[in-house]
């Protein structure tokens, strides 16, 4: 099966098999994929919290509208920005850029100041826009590669973000959530498994120029 | 090579072997990807153009800080957000559902009517937010599928959306530039792709509970 194949034979998942769960080995290649995501700058400016414990589930199905791939996924994982990007964020990367280069900050002077323009000229909100935008580029990848696997996945949206962050703890953290996924395999009986996929024609989806 | 490999193999690619084009097999296959991508209520509510002619490159890379990428790659893909997200998009859209799944649309007025309460929901910047966010993830599944085939991309944030939209023409079509992607094939100088991957480490990106 071609990835274009696994494309098409992914989609969202409404009903998990609760008595499937991946692989320690499964579940560390997704984690790995999050973790190659590519971010603006390299920044990461993001955590992402794998949920496997059945009474936070609880909760967090409660504020997703009841929603049962909360508590039926193999795991939940919660996509969550960083509510303080500034100067040490961003000087800590640097610190992480050349200790994995092998070279002096010193050098890396000129990037960081192209780095703290960049984050100097965003207000508060558009801070939090940006990192979810990257949370969403790291979700792709995520999504991509569980379809790669052969394991099911669902990208959510439908949730009280202020409730997940209070159940998580975020707020004390400096993170807030940006979206999430709930990752495992589909139950035989997932209707949704069967209907045709829904996909604007590529006439009007591309512009030629 | 697993997907895993290719993910480490990618890099956002500084500069592009201009004399090296995608097939067109190549690029059809990304622009599959692409609209295989999951979006929030599977509304796709962006376009994505694909620039190949040479005089608008020549300007949107102008309108990038001069980056060679913008003349350089193979293809320029722009990511545009529709700036109207309203009633008239979403019965579009289910028109489409009952189309593809061959079902009356009286049997998708309760899940229209959800997505509309969605939509109204949201403020007109908040819209354009959205879109963004969804225009990112198939940011991540463009550039896994690329890295997948071995082909060469660039993410870039770094233009003017302003300048972008009035090149492409994009208010009047009713868009706005969200993120770029260029794809084609490294240049064997770029000593960008010879540099060590930085990457939070997993204790530090993964949060467990």
């Amino acid at each position: 099966m071609s990835l274009i194949d696994k494309l098409q034979w992914r989609y969202a998942t409404k009903k998990f098999d609760h008595t499937k769960k991946l692989s320690a080995e499964q579940l560390e290649t997704l984690l790995t994929a999050i973790q190659l995501a590519p971010s603006s700058y390299g920044l990461q400016s993001y955590k992402v919290l794998v949920v496997e414990d059945p009474e936070t589930r609880e909760r967090l199905r409660e504020a997703a509208y009841g929603q049962s791939q909360l508590t039926e996924a193999s795991q939940v994982l919660v996509f969550a920005s960083k509510t303080t990007i500034d100067a040490e964020l961003v000087t800590d990367f640097i610190g992480s850029v050349a200790k994995t280069r092998e070279i002096g900050t010193e050098h890396l002077e000129a990037y960081k100041q192209v780095i703290m323009g960049a984050v100097n000229n965003l207000a508060e909100d558009q801070k939090i826009n940006w990192s979810h935008k990257q949370a969403y580029l790291a979700l792709g990848v995520l999504l991509t590669t569980a379809a790669e696997m052969g394991v099911d996945a669902c990208p959510m949206e439908g949730f009280a973000a202020g409730k997940f962050d209070e159940i998580l703890g975020l707020k004390e953290k400096g993170l807030t959530t940006a979206v999430i996924a709930t990752i495992g395999f589909r139950a035989a009986e997932d209707d949704f498994s069967k209907l045709a996929k829904v996909r604007r024609s590529k006439e009007e989806l591309f512009i030629h120029v």
